[in-house]
């Protein structure tokens, strides 16, 4: 895990434009967005899937560096005050806090134009289809019925009750496609996947996913703003429907693990290749931050 | 010009996701940025250089309603209340005003994510290739180095006084670089084009976005808000650099129809096929609103 982290370190570095480069400020506060935090979950998961395939590194780092970009600019909209406005992430003060409001809305706007831009990179694979059908996953995920979706539905369900099946309608959209689509882009950075094959990984990203949010909202409820380097209690303070209101702590935790063991089955059958991805799921579901 | 804007209200109508599809709200907010108003000229560009290269109509849609949400949902942000904060927008309420601020932000998102989904289309085209030097065409042209960029500028610009390659160099990334990149969408839409015409093309296209920008500065000095459909004189009231500001009314006015002339010439020596394109340089150069 710790190599993956620092390689992707370094190539979000080489693959976000230089803070000399005009404009400057713009580029400054895409990099401070991006760069020095976050336990880089999404790379991690395309990796793992790559190695599943024989993907070859270089092709995984810009389709790890695409999906951490979408993810690093939903953290900055969100954050936003006409969002959740909070001046916490990553154990820094939000991007608009650090900067301003106008640069944190154009930084992740640019950030999300950026993460097309890598997956269209000449040459990035050396069959042009697959690589049309790695944009589409990102699109898809990113969108309006995918991880804005969620967004929007989030907002909507401020301050109501929600029932299980719509927190996780709103869970698979918000962060759980962004997630998904992490590993199956792994998953096309290789030689072609039998659709059996793509089908279980498929399902368990989904579990994955699922399962990553879960315990978000648990860590949002019992663990400390000094551990998570992001404001902690948010969800009861802003009234937020979480699986931890829905179902209470102990049984939230149940329902992780439940998650965790389906991921597991989904990959049953598959050889020594998907090591990583079972270790993944182990990690996001007993990760303390 | 009629017959390709009416087509194209009835394509983004058709590509957008229906009102009815949850979560609604936003997809309805999406609507409002895209439908019912604008010139359209993206995608008249689009279409125009399509015309040089025997695109099909279907392919130009899709690209041209690619650009369009691009644009689109850079008005949404852009009259946001951190950016510009405005409350008309062609003839209507802005986005936010409309609906609210964290709507309008998601709805650009959500926009900005739609244009590269539709471009990933899968069979767009015949061939992948192409389908990916589109993406990377249109992902260039709307980030930190092209248009989002240019915003950027602006705001870094306001109150202050520029010189005429300072001015120009902000609005070569705020309007030109995406009427650029429809010009050259367009223009990738059918047969392969010989390096030295896509050249000459991509420097008409230049031309014709500078001129695009300095009308607009001549129109917000000169004309009214009701002609406009946007508020008049906002940039005088913001004290923005512009053309006018810079070079005075006259001036401006004559740089403009040298812009026309150096698009127009940029064409010489390419056949009929490049009738449309001529046209509108004439278009964008005369426009009253």
């Amino acid at each position: 895990m710790g190599q993956v982290q620092t390689r992707m370190e370094q190539a979000l570095k080489r693959l976000l434009p230089g803070p000399e480069i005009a404009p400057q400020r713009l580029h400054q506060a895409m990099r401070y967005a991006v760069l020095g935090g976050g336990k880089r979950v999404r790379p991690l998961l395309c990796f793992a899937a790559g190695q599943l395939v024989g993907a070859p590194p270089q092709r995984l780092e810009t389709a790890a560096a695409a999906v951490e970009m979408i993810h690093a600019y939903s953290l900055v909209h969100d954050d936003l005050p006409c969002m959740d406005d909070d001046t916490l992430r990553r154990g820094k003060p939000t991007c608009h806090v650090e900067y301003d409001e106008a640069t944190a809305l154009l930084a992740g706007d640019s950030l999300q134009a950026l993460a097309f831009q890598l997956l269209a990179e000449l040459g990035l694979c050396a069959d042009p289809g697959p690589q049309v059908a790695m944009l589409r996953i990102l699109a898809q995920a990113a969108g309006s019925r995918g991880m804005a979706g969620g967004q929007a539905i989030d907002l909507e369900s401020t301050g109501k009750t929600l029932s299980l099946p719509e927190l996780e309608f709103m869970h698979i959209h918000k962060t759980g496609a962004l997630i998904r689509a992490s590993v199956l882009l792994g998953a096309h950075c290789g030689d072609a996947l039998d659709p059996a094959i793509l089908e279980r990984i498929s399902r368990y990203a989904h579990c994955v996913g699922l399962a990553f949010q879960v315990i978000d909202d648990v860590l949002d409820s019992e663990s400390s703003t000094a551990v998570l380097g992001k404001t902690a209690g948010k969800d009861a303070a802003q009234q937020k429907p979480t699986y931890v209101s829905l179902l209470g702590p102990i049984k939230a935790k149940e329902w992780a693990e439940s998650l965790r063991m389906q991921s597991r089955e989904a990959l049953s059958g598959i050889d020594a290749g998907a090591g990583r991805l079972r270790e993944l799921a182990d990690f996001i579901v007993t990760r303390q931050f």
